[in-house]
Protein backbone atom coordinates (compact mmCIF):
# COMPACT_ATOMS: atom_id res chain seq x y z
CA UNK A 1 0.00 0.00 0.00
CA UNK A 2 1.54 3.55 -1.08
CA UNK A 3 -0.02 6.05 1.66
CA UNK A 4 -1.11 9.76 0.57
CA UNK A 5 -0.83 11.82 3.19
CA UNK A 6 -2.25 15.67 2.92
CA UNK A 7 -1.48 18.13 5.27
CA UNK A 8 -0.39 22.14 5.23
CA UNK A 9 3.35 21.83 3.84
CA UNK A 10 4.93 25.08 6.69
CA UNK A 11 3.98 23.30 9.72
CA UNK A 12 4.46 20.04 11.85
CA UNK A 13 0.82 20.23 13.42
CA UNK A 14 -1.20 17.17 13.29
CA UNK A 15 0.62 15.73 10.31
CA UNK A 16 3.54 15.33 12.49
CA UNK A 17 1.55 12.26 14.42
CA UNK A 18 0.63 10.60 10.87
CA UNK A 19 4.24 11.00 9.49
CA UNK A 20 5.96 9.31 12.99
CA UNK A 21 3.59 6.18 12.22
CA UNK A 22 3.91 6.26 8.84
CA UNK A 23 8.13 6.42 9.33
CA UNK A 24 8.29 4.06 12.27
CA UNK A 25 6.79 1.20 10.21
CA UNK A 26 8.71 2.49 6.45
CA UNK A 27 5.79 2.75 4.94
CA UNK A 28 6.01 4.16 1.67
CA UNK A 29 4.09 7.27 1.26
CA UNK A 30 3.73 10.67 -0.53
CA UNK A 31 3.59 13.68 1.60
CA UNK A 32 1.54 15.43 -0.95
CA UNK A 33 1.54 19.12 0.56
CA UNK A 34 5.69 19.05 0.66
CA UNK A 35 5.23 18.51 -3.41
CA UNK A 36 5.40 21.47 -5.90
CA UNK A 37 2.04 23.03 -6.09
CA UNK A 38 3.04 21.90 -10.29
CA UNK A 39 3.05 18.50 -9.24
CA UNK A 40 -0.43 18.77 -7.35
CA UNK A 41 1.14 19.58 -4.11
CA UNK A 42 0.98 22.78 -1.89
CA UNK A 43 -1.62 23.95 -0.27
CA UNK A 44 -4.22 23.98 -3.05
CA UNK A 45 -3.14 19.86 -3.37
CA UNK A 46 -4.40 19.92 0.08
CA UNK A 47 -7.41 22.54 -0.15
CA UNK A 48 -8.91 20.22 -3.23
CA UNK A 49 -9.47 16.95 -0.69
CA UNK A 50 -11.31 19.61 1.07
CA UNK A 51 -13.08 20.83 -1.74
CA UNK A 52 -14.82 17.17 -2.36
CA UNK A 53 -12.88 13.62 -1.84
CA UNK A 54 -13.75 11.24 -4.31
CA UNK A 55 -15.25 8.41 -1.89
CA UNK A 56 -17.92 11.05 -0.69
CA UNK A 57 -15.83 11.33 2.12
CA UNK A 58 -15.08 14.49 2.42
CA UNK A 59 -13.22 15.82 5.51
CA UNK A 60 -13.38 18.77 8.03
CA UNK A 61 -10.03 19.46 8.09
CA UNK A 62 -6.33 18.07 7.39
CA UNK A 63 -4.68 15.94 8.35
CA UNK A 64 -6.19 13.39 5.74
CA UNK A 65 -4.59 9.97 4.19
CA UNK A 66 -5.61 8.06 1.26
CA UNK A 67 -5.01 4.83 1.40
CA UNK A 68 -6.30 3.17 -2.14
CA UNK A 69 -10.30 3.75 -2.01
CA UNK A 70 -10.16 4.65 1.19
CA UNK A 71 -9.76 8.36 2.56
CA UNK A 72 -9.56 8.91 6.75
CA UNK A 73 -9.43 11.90 8.31
CA UNK A 74 -9.35 13.70 11.96
CA UNK A 75 -5.72 12.47 13.69
CA UNK A 76 -6.60 10.06 16.10
CA UNK A 77 -9.09 8.26 13.46
CA UNK A 78 -5.94 7.94 11.20
CA UNK A 79 -3.67 6.45 13.17
CA UNK A 80 -6.33 3.59 14.78
CA UNK A 81 -6.72 2.96 11.03
CA UNK A 82 -2.73 2.55 10.46
CA UNK A 83 -1.98 0.87 13.55
CA UNK A 84 -3.01 -2.76 12.90
CA UNK A 85 -1.41 -1.88 9.30
CA UNK A 86 2.01 -0.81 10.72
CA UNK A 87 2.02 -2.86 13.53
CA UNK A 88 1.60 -0.13 15.97
CA UNK A 89 -1.56 -1.29 17.48
CA UNK A 90 -2.96 -4.21 20.22
CA UNK A 91 -4.22 -7.25 18.73
CA UNK A 92 -7.40 -7.45 20.65
CA UNK A 93 -10.14 -5.35 20.16
CA UNK A 94 -9.67 -3.68 24.26
CA UNK A 95 -6.01 -3.46 23.48
CA UNK A 96 -7.22 -1.14 20.32
CA UNK A 97 -9.77 0.76 22.16
CA UNK A 98 -7.17 1.37 24.54
CA UNK A 99 -4.89 2.32 22.59
CA UNK A 100 -6.95 4.89 20.84
CA UNK A 101 -8.62 6.13 24.05
CA UNK A 102 -5.21 7.51 25.58
CA UNK A 103 -4.67 8.87 21.68
CA UNK A 104 -7.91 10.79 22.44
CA UNK A 105 -7.08 11.95 25.58
CA UNK A 106 -3.98 13.24 24.05
CA UNK A 107 -5.74 15.18 21.54
CA UNK A 108 -7.76 16.78 24.01
CA UNK A 109 -4.15 17.96 25.65
CA UNK A 110 -2.97 19.37 22.03
CA UNK A 111 -5.82 21.47 21.87
CA UNK A 112 -5.23 23.39 25.27
CA UNK A 113 -1.39 23.70 24.56
CA UNK A 114 -2.44 25.58 21.30
CA UNK A 115 -5.37 27.12 22.90
CA UNK A 116 -2.68 28.64 25.33
CA UNK A 117 -1.45 31.19 22.22
CA UNK A 118 -5.27 31.04 20.99
CA UNK A 119 -7.92 31.65 23.50
CA UNK A 120 -10.46 33.34 21.64
CA UNK A 121 -10.25 32.84 17.95
CA UNK A 122 -7.76 30.88 15.35
CA UNK A 123 -8.68 33.55 12.92
CA UNK A 124 -6.74 36.20 14.76
CA UNK A 125 -2.69 36.43 15.80
CA UNK A 126 -1.41 35.97 18.92
CA UNK A 127 -0.51 39.58 19.14
CA UNK A 128 -4.13 40.39 19.20
CA UNK A 129 -5.14 38.15 22.16
CA UNK A 130 -1.90 38.64 24.56
CA UNK A 131 -3.86 39.32 27.86
CA UNK A 132 -6.14 36.83 27.41
CA UNK A 133 -3.43 34.01 26.05
CA UNK A 134 -1.41 35.01 29.47
CA UNK A 135 -3.90 34.39 31.64
CA UNK A 136 -4.89 30.46 30.05
CA UNK A 137 -1.21 29.85 29.67
CA UNK A 138 -1.08 30.46 33.39
CA UNK A 139 -4.04 27.99 33.66
CA UNK A 140 -2.35 25.31 31.83
CA UNK A 141 0.98 25.50 33.12
CA UNK A 142 -0.55 25.09 36.71
CA UNK A 143 -3.51 23.04 35.95
CA UNK A 144 -3.88 21.27 33.03
CA UNK A 145 -0.60 20.65 31.80
CA UNK A 146 0.18 18.89 35.01
CA UNK A 147 -2.98 16.87 35.12
CA UNK A 148 -2.65 15.41 31.98
CA UNK A 149 1.28 14.51 32.22
CA UNK A 150 0.86 13.15 35.61
CA UNK A 151 -2.16 10.93 34.21
CA UNK A 152 0.44 9.33 31.41
CA UNK A 153 2.87 9.24 33.95
CA UNK A 154 0.69 6.90 36.04
CA UNK A 155 0.09 4.17 33.61
CA UNK A 156 3.42 3.80 32.93
CA UNK A 157 4.48 0.49 35.11
CA UNK A 158 8.02 1.49 34.37
CA UNK A 159 10.81 3.11 32.72
CA UNK A 160 10.62 -0.04 30.20
CA UNK A 161 7.09 0.54 29.90
CA UNK A 162 4.67 1.42 26.81
CA UNK A 163 1.47 3.30 27.23
CA UNK A 164 -0.86 1.57 25.86
CA UNK A 165 0.23 -2.46 25.35
CA UNK A 166 3.92 -4.59 25.77
CA UNK A 167 4.98 -3.34 22.64
CA UNK A 168 4.99 0.47 21.15
CA UNK A 169 2.02 1.95 19.39
CA UNK A 170 1.26 4.59 17.65
CA UNK A 171 0.28 6.39 20.79
CA UNK A 172 3.70 6.31 22.09
CA UNK A 173 5.08 8.42 18.88
CA UNK A 174 2.40 10.75 19.32
CA UNK A 175 3.41 10.92 23.05
CA UNK A 176 7.00 11.82 22.20
CA UNK A 177 5.94 14.38 19.62
CA UNK A 178 3.56 15.98 22.47
CA UNK A 179 6.81 15.93 25.00
CA UNK A 180 8.82 17.59 22.29
CA UNK A 181 6.13 20.33 21.86
CA UNK A 182 6.01 21.09 24.99
CA UNK A 183 9.88 21.36 25.98
CA UNK A 184 9.35 23.53 22.68
CA UNK A 185 6.87 25.84 23.72
CA UNK A 186 7.72 25.84 27.25
CA UNK A 187 11.09 25.01 28.50
CA UNK A 188 10.91 26.45 32.01
CA UNK A 189 7.88 24.65 32.48
CA UNK A 190 8.75 21.22 31.09
CA UNK A 191 12.44 21.93 33.52
CA UNK A 192 10.55 21.62 36.57
CA UNK A 193 7.59 19.04 35.14
CA UNK A 194 10.53 16.49 33.69
CA UNK A 195 11.86 14.78 37.13
CA UNK A 196 8.02 14.32 38.57
CA UNK A 197 7.68 12.41 35.19
CA UNK A 198 10.63 10.49 34.37
CA UNK A 199 9.50 7.48 33.37
CA UNK A 200 7.18 9.97 30.68
CA UNK A 201 10.40 11.90 30.27
CA UNK A 202 11.89 7.93 29.35
CA UNK A 203 9.71 7.06 27.20
CA UNK A 204 10.32 9.94 25.23
CA UNK A 205 13.89 9.25 24.80
CA UNK A 206 13.16 5.68 23.52
CA UNK A 207 11.00 6.48 20.71
CA UNK A 208 14.18 8.67 19.68
CA UNK A 209 15.72 6.04 19.38
CA UNK A 210 13.36 3.58 17.71
CA UNK A 211 15.28 2.65 14.12
CA UNK A 212 12.53 4.05 12.06
CA UNK A 213 12.04 7.11 14.34
CA UNK A 214 15.79 7.96 14.91
CA UNK A 215 16.48 8.03 10.38
CA UNK A 216 13.42 10.04 10.06
CA UNK A 217 14.53 12.48 12.78
CA UNK A 218 17.98 13.08 10.85
CA UNK A 219 16.29 13.26 7.82
CA UNK A 220 15.35 16.77 5.69
CA UNK A 221 11.55 15.02 6.11
CA UNK A 222 11.30 16.13 9.68
CA UNK A 223 10.00 19.77 10.22
CA UNK A 224 10.80 21.20 13.28
CA UNK A 225 8.56 23.01 15.64
CA UNK A 226 8.05 26.29 14.45
CA UNK A 227 5.81 29.79 15.07
CA UNK A 228 3.25 29.06 13.16
CA UNK A 229 2.21 25.28 14.66
CA UNK A 230 0.20 24.16 17.34
CA UNK A 231 3.26 24.52 20.08
CA UNK A 232 5.00 27.40 19.71
CA UNK A 233 7.63 29.20 21.77
CA UNK A 234 6.58 32.46 23.86
CA UNK A 235 8.78 33.07 26.53
CA UNK A 236 6.01 35.47 28.33
CA UNK A 237 3.46 32.46 28.17
CA UNK A 238 6.32 30.43 30.14
CA UNK A 239 6.95 31.80 33.58
CA UNK B 1 -25.04 -7.61 27.91
CA UNK B 2 -25.98 -4.88 30.64
CA UNK B 3 -23.89 -2.04 30.30
CA UNK B 4 -23.03 0.12 33.28
CA UNK B 5 -22.45 3.66 32.35
CA UNK B 6 -20.36 6.17 34.47
CA UNK B 7 -21.42 9.96 34.29
CA UNK B 8 -21.85 13.11 36.60
CA UNK B 9 -25.33 12.90 37.95
CA UNK B 10 -26.02 16.98 37.81
CA UNK B 11 -25.55 17.33 34.10
CA UNK B 12 -26.52 15.76 30.69
CA UNK B 13 -23.17 16.95 28.88
CA UNK B 14 -21.08 14.23 27.39
CA UNK B 15 -23.14 11.06 28.96
CA UNK B 16 -25.77 12.17 26.85
CA UNK B 17 -24.76 11.21 23.88
CA UNK B 18 -24.09 7.73 25.38
CA UNK B 19 -27.51 7.85 26.90
CA UNK B 20 -28.73 8.70 23.89
CA UNK B 21 -27.53 5.41 21.89
CA UNK B 22 -28.22 3.36 24.09
CA UNK B 23 -31.76 4.28 24.42
CA UNK B 24 -32.30 4.01 20.77
CA UNK B 25 -31.71 0.67 21.04
CA UNK B 26 -33.65 0.01 24.26
CA UNK B 27 -30.53 -1.42 25.77
CA UNK B 28 -30.52 -2.42 29.06
CA UNK B 29 -28.18 -0.12 31.19
CA UNK B 30 -27.49 0.98 34.89
CA UNK B 31 -26.84 4.86 35.23
CA UNK B 32 -24.46 4.94 38.43
CA UNK B 33 -24.10 8.28 38.55
CA UNK B 34 -27.64 8.51 38.73
CA UNK B 35 -28.18 5.56 41.51
CA UNK B 36 -27.96 6.90 45.08
CA UNK B 37 -24.53 6.69 46.72
CA UNK B 38 -25.65 4.36 49.61
CA UNK B 39 -26.13 1.97 46.51
CA UNK B 40 -22.73 2.92 44.86
CA UNK B 41 -23.93 5.79 42.90
CA UNK B 42 -23.58 9.27 42.84
CA UNK B 43 -20.45 11.43 42.42
CA UNK B 44 -18.07 9.11 44.59
CA UNK B 45 -19.63 6.13 42.49
CA UNK B 46 -18.13 7.82 39.13
CA UNK B 47 -15.04 9.27 40.92
CA UNK B 48 -14.35 5.49 41.92
CA UNK B 49 -13.47 4.58 38.67
CA UNK B 50 -10.99 7.34 38.17
CA UNK B 51 -8.61 5.85 40.62
CA UNK B 52 -8.37 2.62 39.26
CA UNK B 53 -10.45 0.73 36.84
CA UNK B 54 -10.39 -2.87 37.74
CA UNK B 55 -8.98 -4.19 34.14
CA UNK B 56 -6.21 -1.55 34.06
CA UNK B 57 -7.00 0.75 31.82
CA UNK B 58 -8.29 3.68 34.23
CA UNK B 59 -9.57 6.37 32.35
CA UNK B 60 -8.70 10.38 32.41
CA UNK B 61 -12.45 11.55 33.12
CA UNK B 62 -16.06 10.50 32.30
CA UNK B 63 -18.03 9.12 30.69
CA UNK B 64 -16.92 5.61 30.76
CA UNK B 65 -19.07 2.57 29.66
CA UNK B 66 -18.45 -0.59 31.47
CA UNK B 67 -19.83 -3.61 29.09
CA UNK B 68 -18.66 -6.66 30.57
CA UNK B 69 -14.90 -7.14 31.38
CA UNK B 70 -14.30 -4.48 29.37
CA UNK B 71 -14.03 -0.22 30.27
CA UNK B 72 -13.86 2.29 27.69
CA UNK B 73 -14.25 6.17 28.13
CA UNK B 74 -13.70 9.13 25.57
CA UNK B 75 -17.51 9.45 24.16
CA UNK B 76 -16.17 8.85 20.86
CA UNK B 77 -14.60 6.27 21.40
CA UNK B 78 -17.93 4.57 23.48
CA UNK B 79 -19.80 5.31 20.82
CA UNK B 80 -17.66 3.65 18.36
CA UNK B 81 -17.50 0.89 20.40
CA UNK B 82 -20.87 0.85 21.00
CA UNK B 83 -22.19 1.04 17.44
CA UNK B 84 -21.99 -1.95 15.98
CA UNK B 85 -22.97 -3.31 18.88
CA UNK B 86 -26.84 -1.67 19.42
CA UNK B 87 -27.09 -1.69 15.49
CA UNK B 88 -25.77 1.96 15.15
CA UNK B 89 -22.85 1.99 12.71
CA UNK B 90 -22.49 1.01 9.05
CA UNK B 91 -20.97 -2.94 8.70
CA UNK B 92 -18.51 -1.84 6.48
CA UNK B 93 -14.61 -0.48 7.86
CA UNK B 94 -14.76 2.47 5.63
CA UNK B 95 -18.68 3.17 6.73
CA UNK B 96 -17.38 2.98 10.80
CA UNK B 97 -14.22 5.19 9.91
CA UNK B 98 -16.52 7.52 8.16
CA UNK B 99 -18.71 7.45 11.15
CA UNK B 100 -16.59 7.53 13.82
CA UNK B 101 -14.59 10.84 12.06
CA UNK B 102 -17.87 12.49 11.89
CA UNK B 103 -18.50 11.87 15.42
CA UNK B 104 -14.98 13.58 16.00
CA UNK B 105 -15.94 16.93 14.07
CA UNK B 106 -18.72 16.73 16.43
CA UNK B 107 -16.48 16.82 19.57
CA UNK B 108 -14.45 19.41 18.07
CA UNK B 109 -17.60 21.77 17.69
CA UNK B 110 -18.80 20.80 21.07
CA UNK B 111 -15.12 22.03 23.21
CA UNK B 112 -15.98 24.72 21.29
CA UNK B 113 -19.29 25.44 22.38
CA UNK B 114 -17.88 24.49 25.87
CA UNK B 115 -15.17 27.12 25.62
CA UNK B 116 -17.55 30.38 24.39
CA UNK B 117 -18.61 30.71 28.26
CA UNK B 118 -14.64 28.88 29.69
CA UNK B 119 -12.07 30.35 27.47
CA UNK B 120 -9.50 30.68 30.25
CA UNK B 121 -10.05 27.53 32.54
CA UNK B 122 -12.32 24.83 33.44
CA UNK B 123 -11.15 25.55 37.01
CA UNK B 124 -12.69 29.37 36.99
CA UNK B 125 -16.42 30.27 36.80
CA UNK B 126 -18.32 31.75 33.63
CA UNK B 127 -18.17 34.99 36.13
CA UNK B 128 -14.49 35.10 35.84
CA UNK B 129 -14.06 35.04 32.17
CA UNK B 130 -16.80 37.54 31.37
CA UNK B 131 -14.75 39.46 29.02
CA UNK B 132 -13.11 36.55 27.37
CA UNK B 133 -16.27 34.56 26.92
CA UNK B 134 -17.83 37.58 24.97
CA UNK B 135 -15.03 38.11 22.58
CA UNK B 136 -14.70 34.34 22.06
CA UNK B 137 -18.71 33.95 21.86
CA UNK B 138 -18.75 36.41 18.93
CA UNK B 139 -15.87 34.26 16.84
CA UNK B 140 -18.04 31.67 17.60
CA UNK B 141 -21.11 32.81 16.21
CA UNK B 142 -19.81 34.57 13.47
CA UNK B 143 -17.14 31.98 12.02
CA UNK B 144 -17.07 28.87 13.98
CA UNK B 145 -20.58 27.73 14.45
CA UNK B 146 -21.25 28.30 11.02
CA UNK B 147 -18.39 26.58 9.73
CA UNK B 148 -18.83 23.30 11.46
CA UNK B 149 -22.84 23.53 10.49
CA UNK B 150 -22.41 24.74 7.07
CA UNK B 151 -19.88 21.30 6.62
CA UNK B 152 -22.52 18.81 8.10
CA UNK B 153 -25.62 20.49 5.89
CA UNK B 154 -23.20 19.85 2.61
CA UNK B 155 -23.14 16.76 3.91
CA UNK B 156 -26.87 15.92 3.82
CA UNK B 157 -27.64 14.84 0.24
CA UNK B 158 -31.11 15.43 1.40
CA UNK B 159 -34.40 16.26 3.92
CA UNK B 160 -34.77 12.21 4.69
CA UNK B 161 -30.54 11.86 4.77
CA UNK B 162 -28.52 10.28 7.52
CA UNK B 163 -25.23 11.49 8.11
CA UNK B 164 -22.71 8.69 7.94
CA UNK B 165 -24.84 5.64 6.14
CA UNK B 166 -28.25 5.11 4.70
CA UNK B 167 -29.47 4.17 7.76
CA UNK B 168 -29.31 6.16 11.39
CA UNK B 169 -26.36 6.04 12.86
CA UNK B 170 -24.89 6.97 16.69
CA UNK B 171 -23.64 10.51 14.94
CA UNK B 172 -27.20 11.23 13.86
CA UNK B 173 -27.90 11.08 17.33
CA UNK B 174 -25.08 13.21 18.62
CA UNK B 175 -26.05 15.76 15.88
CA UNK B 176 -29.80 15.47 17.41
CA UNK B 177 -28.13 16.64 21.10
CA UNK B 178 -25.55 19.12 19.57
CA UNK B 179 -28.55 21.19 17.73
CA UNK B 180 -30.71 21.16 20.67
CA UNK B 181 -27.63 22.34 22.69
CA UNK B 182 -27.03 25.21 20.66
CA UNK B 183 -30.82 26.28 20.42
CA UNK B 184 -30.74 25.98 24.33
CA UNK B 185 -27.44 28.03 24.23
CA UNK B 186 -27.61 30.45 21.55
CA UNK B 187 -31.96 31.21 20.16
CA UNK B 188 -31.17 34.23 18.86
CA UNK B 189 -28.12 32.77 16.57
CA UNK B 190 -29.96 29.61 16.01
CA UNK B 191 -32.99 31.44 14.51
CA UNK B 192 -30.30 32.75 12.07
CA UNK B 193 -28.79 29.77 10.89
CA UNK B 194 -31.63 27.27 11.43
CA UNK B 195 -33.09 28.48 8.02
CA UNK B 196 -29.87 28.35 6.27
CA UNK B 197 -29.76 24.76 7.39
CA UNK B 198 -32.77 22.99 6.84
CA UNK B 199 -31.44 19.65 6.33
CA UNK B 200 -29.82 19.43 9.35
CA UNK B 201 -33.12 21.12 10.80
CA UNK B 202 -35.10 18.07 9.54
CA UNK B 203 -32.22 15.58 10.68
CA UNK B 204 -33.01 16.56 14.36
CA UNK B 205 -36.53 16.76 14.08
CA UNK B 206 -36.40 13.24 12.80
CA UNK B 207 -34.85 11.49 15.23
CA UNK B 208 -36.81 13.25 17.71
CA UNK B 209 -39.40 11.00 16.82
CA UNK B 210 -37.41 7.49 16.26
CA UNK B 211 -39.63 5.54 18.45
CA UNK B 212 -36.57 4.75 20.77
CA UNK B 213 -35.88 8.17 21.44
CA UNK B 214 -39.45 9.62 21.58
CA UNK B 215 -40.06 7.60 24.36
CA UNK B 216 -37.13 8.43 26.07
CA UNK B 217 -37.58 12.34 26.05
CA UNK B 218 -41.08 11.62 27.56
CA UNK B 219 -39.38 9.90 30.40
CA UNK B 220 -37.69 10.96 33.85
CA UNK B 221 -34.24 9.78 32.64
CA UNK B 222 -34.15 12.33 30.19
CA UNK B 223 -32.46 15.51 31.69
CA UNK B 224 -33.01 18.91 30.40
CA UNK B 225 -29.81 21.19 29.15
CA UNK B 226 -28.70 23.19 32.50
CA UNK B 227 -26.35 26.23 33.37
CA UNK B 228 -23.54 23.64 34.38
CA UNK B 229 -23.21 21.72 31.66
CA UNK B 230 -20.94 22.42 28.06
CA UNK B 231 -24.06 24.06 26.48
CA UNK B 232 -24.94 27.25 29.01
CA UNK B 233 -27.29 29.91 27.91
CA UNK B 234 -26.09 33.30 28.96
CA UNK B 235 -28.17 36.00 26.75
CA UNK B 236 -24.93 38.15 26.71
CA UNK B 237 -23.23 35.78 24.65
CA UNK B 238 -26.16 35.33 22.12
CA UNK B 239 -26.22 38.93 20.01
Amino acid sequence: MKYELYYWPHIPGRGEFVRLALEYAGAEYVDVGRLPEAEGGGRPGVAKMLEAAADGHTPFAPPILKAGDIVVSQTANILQFLGPRLDLAPKTEAGRLWTHQLQLVLSDLIVEAHDTHHPIAKSLYYEDQLAESAKRAENFRKLRAPKFLGYFERLLSGKDAWLADRAVTYVDLSMFQVWGGLNYAFPKLMARLAPEHPKLAALAQRVEKLPGIAAYLLSPRRMPFNQHGLFRHYPELDE
